[in-house]
């Protein structure tokens, strides 16, 4: 009974410390980010797979740059009609202004403004700092 | 010995069920959500107290308006020259559209809006889904 205990306990104080460990690595990502708002309008007459692969290849971009420690996307849903004919967003989240600019630069990122580049009609970033 | 290891057993699973618990509640927060993605472009002849203003009075809203979940609001510091003059970002998130269309409609919202009309020379309004 005491070695079961003491088993339980084990575990009991590892599980712990693996949640401690996370909540940890939450408090820092509490900490200032910069955001960087990409939005587009696509020509009219690109193909829906030409859309979605642009889609793909920036969603793919997080698994190749390590700076990237939050990444979202999504079509415009908004009732309002002030999109300006933007219809795909992308919101990439760095630590700072240096991991920006390591993903700016990153190869990965400079393949995928190749893909982008001749399908987008309208582009525009916007990056701001927020506390998290 | 055995009653001290019972004792730190109950004590590490006691802290192992708040931070399992507070998880939880995190994973809760992990479903889907609709980003409301506001830009600015305001008007050259702008006094910086009447752009502040517009700030304060759209930074006040969460307080207003209970269906807004989560709000951050900044100014452009991207380096890609890609804002189209853009210099204010407001990002307010709500767990629905309905919950969107309740601040759209909030008297506080309305307010709001009474304040920026004349200030600003461009807005884009941009909402998507994302899972959190």
């Amino acid at each position: 009974m005491g070695k079961l205990i003491a088993t339980w306990s084990v575990a009991a104080l590892l599980a712990g410390g693996v949640l401690i460990s996370g909540l940890s690595a939450h408090a820092d990502e509490d900490s200032k980010v910069l955001r960087h708002i990409v939005l587009y309008k696509f020509k009219d007459d690109l193909a829906p797979a030409d859309v979605q692969e642009v889609v793909d290849t920036f969603a793919a971009l997080p698994s190749k740059i390590d700076t990237i420690v939050d990444f979202e996307h999504g079509t415009n849903v908004s009732p309002e009609g002030k999109s300006e004919g933007l219809t795909h967003a992308f919101v990439v989240t760095f630590r700072d202004e240096a991991s920006r600019d390591v993903y700016l630069k990153h190869p990965a990122h400079l393949e995928y403004v190749e893909v982008v580049r001749d399908r987008r009609e309208k582009v525009v970033v916007f990056d701001y700092w927020v506390d998290e």
